[in-house]
């Protein structure tokens, strides 16, 4: 069983179909960087009309059965989740509202500052708002996965602390492997494995040592260390693939429409050549049964850790 | 001439006719507190109503001139403003879109954490965010009046720094006079002064030393003191007026829709016995002629202050 905790592929017949080839029994999809909440509505709108043209290979799923039911059919499920809170906008009731819709992951903020907490490439670190407490309670009762991807140490660490059931990180690496402000320090990864919690190990060329040169060995030994030293139960694959985007998608995930001067013009980096798009599946498990995690570690990582996290993580509470 | 930096009152054509009585020359009021962009565009809607059917009593306007011929035409000019930024949404956009709906003010925040900085009920203060420093050049750009008002200390005195253009609290009184999170501590008062800014005394009980109970003869002590201390240049009146409105609509502002289990419920405070409805301006005027500021600072105090504040602020920058 595959399972990967994070993409923002550009949608297209081809893609779901290299899901089928790379045996993906589910894959959580971002339907919103800055969009408010009809901003998501409308992406949601388009991938509804995917189910419909693409139904052999894809299905829509907001629970494990669904996962379950998607895949005795032969198909991949979609999961969908936002990488930013703003279409919650001040208003507690569009949580549950966004669930209804299906989305089943949300950020606490995507870089910077949201109304619930600090981004990791915020200068000052708010913690947790006032506001983000009553989000996480809701977000806890409607059984919408916490996503602390991107979000300020501090903010991290608060929530995980004030958050009844288990936080993930869907996707990025150890921040002592490859240092960057997206990457995760010790204590934050010691207090993920200690509460139940969960880290989707990134394939984006920014969380990896040597970018876009890493090799698929250093990936499987970074991921053996961790489990050494974390466990086997805390880590999934969250490989924030975005195969298929123009540049012009990158340029808005940094730079939404918050400057009014066009901040620096950047490009997708090039992913490594062992992991280009979803049927990469296949090689990357195959290269993590090389490394010295053993085969059942391996099971866990590329899928079943993520499973048993949902099955509990996506029902809602009976409050 | 009479200039109040903030109400929030019940539009009614009684309400226009006490404004007419009671000499104003312009108002400031509140359009949004919780509201997004379509929550203020419906506000505004409202409003234009009534410039049509109390077109004889007030008038809209955006700038100094608009407000001399309505005074003109023996109406009282009626300003926009929000008191929270979430119409802005985490688009820079909104600010100028905002400003050619006639919004001419609008709050780093309201109480909480905004995308801008934090309030002052909110147990960390961030300061100023990296999209708050955006905003607050399109503001001073489009030539739309910053607002402290509701900020965190911390958050304000950030603001003050950053900003190019002199910004106001359009409604607060001393912290030392009387101690709650919305007065103002001395270094931000002296830092408004000495560097253009403004503060409209508030006439809301809850920022009145005694509260409901305050004489007009110690808001006056109150305004001499500060009039001593700091200049006549700084002050003027933002009486926070909330005539009219049902305690349903004070929940609103504390409440909003942001927290799921209800907070506690709240009631507008009884106004000084002083201080009821627009037509004690009057009153109010010479009752601070009788304390011990000069007949010139008082024409500052009540309304020439923010006039030429206004004069200034309100013009769009030509770049």
């Amino acid at each position: 069983m595959f399972i990967d905790a994070l993409q923002y592929i550009r949608p297209s017949r081809a893609v779901f179909q290299q899901m089928n080839a790379g045996k993906l029994s589910a894959v959580h999809i971002t339907v919103g960087y800055h969009e408010d909440f009809m901003g998501v509505v409308e992406n949601l709108k388009g991938w509804n009309r995917w189910f419909e043209s693409s139904g052999d290979l894809i299905s829509r799923a907001t629970n494990c059965d669904e996962i379950s039911a998607a895949n005795k059919a032969g198909k991949t499920a979609i999961l969908f989740g936002l990488q930013n809170p703003l279409a919650f906008g001040s208003d507690i009731s569009r949580v549950e509202l966004l669930a209804q819709l299906g989305i089943q992951f949300c950020q606490i903020t995507y870089n910077q500052q949201s109304l619930l907490g600090a981004g990791c490439f915020e200068p000052v670190d708010s913690g947790l708002t006032v506001f983000g407490r009553e989000v996480v309670d809701e977000m806890n009762r409607v059984g919408m996965v916490i996503d602390l991807s991107h979000a300020g140490h501090k903010t991290a660490m608060e929530v995980i602390k004030y958050s009844e059931r288990p936080v993930a990180v869907t996707h990025a690496n150890p921040n002592a492997w490859h240092a960057t402000p997206r990457n995760l320090h010790h204590d934050l990864l010691q207090a993920l494995s200690e509460t139940g919690g969960m880290v989707g190990f990134s394939l984006y060329p920014h969380h990896l040592k040597s970018g876009s040169e890493c090799s698929l060995e250093e990936f499987a030994d970074m991921a053996s260390n961790m489990i050494q030293t974390y466990g086997s139960k805390t880590f999934g694959i969250g490989s924030d693939l975005c195969q298929g985007q123009p540049d012009s998608v990158v340029n808005w995930m940094r730079n939404g429409h918050w400057r009014k001067k066009p901040g620096p013009t950047v490009k997708f980096p090039k992913p490594p050549t062992w992991f280009k798009d979803n049927s990469d599946f296949l090689g990357l498990a195959k290269g993590l049964r090389r490394s010295t995690i053993s085969d059942a570690d391996v099971d866990l990582l590329v899928g079943k850790n993520w499973m048993s996290f949902l099955e509990k993580a996506l029902v809602p509470d009976e409050r």
